[in-house]
């Protein structure tokens, strides 16, 4: 498989990191950031640029682009992991639109476009007959779109709850665990790296709504906007209603719920028995699916880290790769 | 997709009833049980056939066997749902090879084959063409073998540990919640219809060390046989071990796990804390992940169930439904 990468951030080099050491059959043929762009279709060499992006700041030649990657390489499967813009999806809606154009599979773990343009780009991955994967988009390392879409086929989902965002539930973990105003925790989290210096996006549940609407697209239907999710943050809660919680032996999650039956697309926080699956510590992720064959399926892991996320696109290019090469073992 | 079933216990006709109410693209063409069969090339009247079971006993036509289904029916799917031999794997080891060698997938819910012959299977589809999928043979509706073999494509696994019996895990909880002694959260495990007559084959650890088995030929080798199991099972008990563990903030739980790095295969009651995401109640079953990049992924759900099964059995002929309909969406 010949992939291009788009975006060199944390997940961009934790990707090629991992395709570095693994032997998976993945040739990285072209690499951009903001800055330059790279192409060799025999493979470029993945310590070459990690380490002109080390001392330079940036990977390739910056006469190139990203739009000369897309257009231009010779690749099997995009893999665009620049960061996400929610509001307009840009400019990683266009480079997918054209390599989808191109006949080219894409990847990615950029939350914009995918939450904006769901219903577009699939019709346009259809148009081209290729495929358009975006597992590390939601829940990190959770492999949920993948579940959903092969492990449950069949089941008709009735609804979908998870903790999708791990800022917010590390803060609220760490306020139920040692007594801390939601200001101690957010420095908390902060210090850890676990919170950006401006953490509206997350606190505010904007993040987990984006992912949401990504789930309720992906099982309900293909229109769900950001717009449509009713939204309260984790920045209200306070040391005396998680005391108040715990006597009941109960705590409190941010918890997104996507339920077609009852009408419901909402990002709120939540009282939670101790004992529910969902009350996950820390930066952890966790999502109920609730079907009507399989009754309940829980998953908990990882919602983020670079090598996470590389888990979650290696396996979309590893799903393509098998996926086309089932032609070539087609039954008599 | 036409399938072929062999077995109308409590999966088959769960099946059956779940094909009959979903609009899912599959035609039954074909169905036997141990007293007789029925092939209909055109699709057979599953109404007519659950009826007939009902009345009679026996589905079709008792000129007619299993063998006939096999080797004459028209499927492209043969579903192999007869009760589990952990012995010898047969009649079903013998149906599933005809049904390889004749070119046509297999989809089954029957651990005993797979666990006793997971290479020799797997050998025969591959030099077929054709593909073996065993999701429900392991964790019920829990997709765990499309978490391992997609979703977590290219991370190596480091560990699975789990919780893989519903019926132990029904007692223990009995035990610890309500101060049962083991006899007692028993008899109320059968009063339920969670334990058989004859619990030996789950109370003693047998059942899991096979799931584990199956298990551990999808991640680790595929020669692992369940005489390399460690098995203790969990008739040894007492409620006051389980006072003793809750004193720590723990519990017991009976984990399968299996460890390649430290060459652990073993079914043993272990002490865990309660906040521990495998400590889950009654019949659930629980799956921890540990691999290098995605980190721990924890799955949880029900372990058992006609309809469950269904699920699973149902996942995996849609997946290779859509696994060979790729070949027709092959990118230029």
């Amino acid at each position: 498989m010949r992939v291009a990468i788009l975006g060199m951030g944390s997940v961009g080099k934790g990707l090629l990191q991992v395709i570095n050491q693994k032997d998976l059959g993945i040739t990285v043929t072209a690499v951009a950031d903001s800055k330059s762009a790279l192409m060799d279709r025999d493979g470029i060499s993945i310590e070459e640029v990690l380490e002109a992006k080390k001392i330079h700041g940036y990977c390739g030649d910056t006469s190139l682009s990203s739009v000369d990657v897309v257009t231009k390489a010779a690749y099997d499967v995009l893999v665009e992991v620049t960061p996400t813009n929610a509001t307009t999806g840009e400019p990683a809606l266009t480079h997918i639109l054209q390599a989808l154009t191109r006949g080219r599979h894409v990847v990615t773990s950029n939350k914009g476009p995918i939450a904006r343009e769901f219903e577009r780009l699939h019709r346009c991955a259809a148009k081209n007959g290729v495929m358009l994967r975006y597992e590390a988009t939601v829940g990190g390392a959770i492999p949920v779109i993948h579940v959903l879409q092969q492990g449950l086929a069949g089941n008709r989902v009735r609804a979908i709850y998870g903790v999708l965002n791990g800022t917010c539930n590390f803060i609220l973990s760490r306020m139920a665990a040692e007594g801390l105003s939601y200001e101690q925790a957010l420095l908390e989290a902060r210090e850890m790296g676990y919170a950006e210096a401006d953490p509206t996006y997350d606190v505010k549940g904007i993040d987990p709504a984006i992912k949401l609407v990504i789930l309720a697209n992906t099982f309900w239907k293909k229109t769900v906007q950001l717009e449509d999710v009713d939204i309260t943050g984790i920045d209200m809660i306070t040391n005396d209603a998680i005391r108040l919680a715990e006597e009941e032996d109960c705590t409190i999650r941010l918890i997104a719920e996507a339920n077609p039956e009852r009408g419901i697309l909402r990002v709120a926080p939540r009282l939670l028995p101790l004992s529910h699956p969902l009350v996950v510590e820390g930066t952890l992720n966790a999502i109920t699916i609730e079907t009507d064959l399989a009754g309940e399926i829980t998953l908990i892991g990882k919602g983020a880290g670079s090598v996470e996320t590389a888990s979650a696109i290696i396996g979309d290019i590893l799903f393509i790769r098998d996926f086309h090469a089932g032609s070539h073992k087609k039954a008599p």
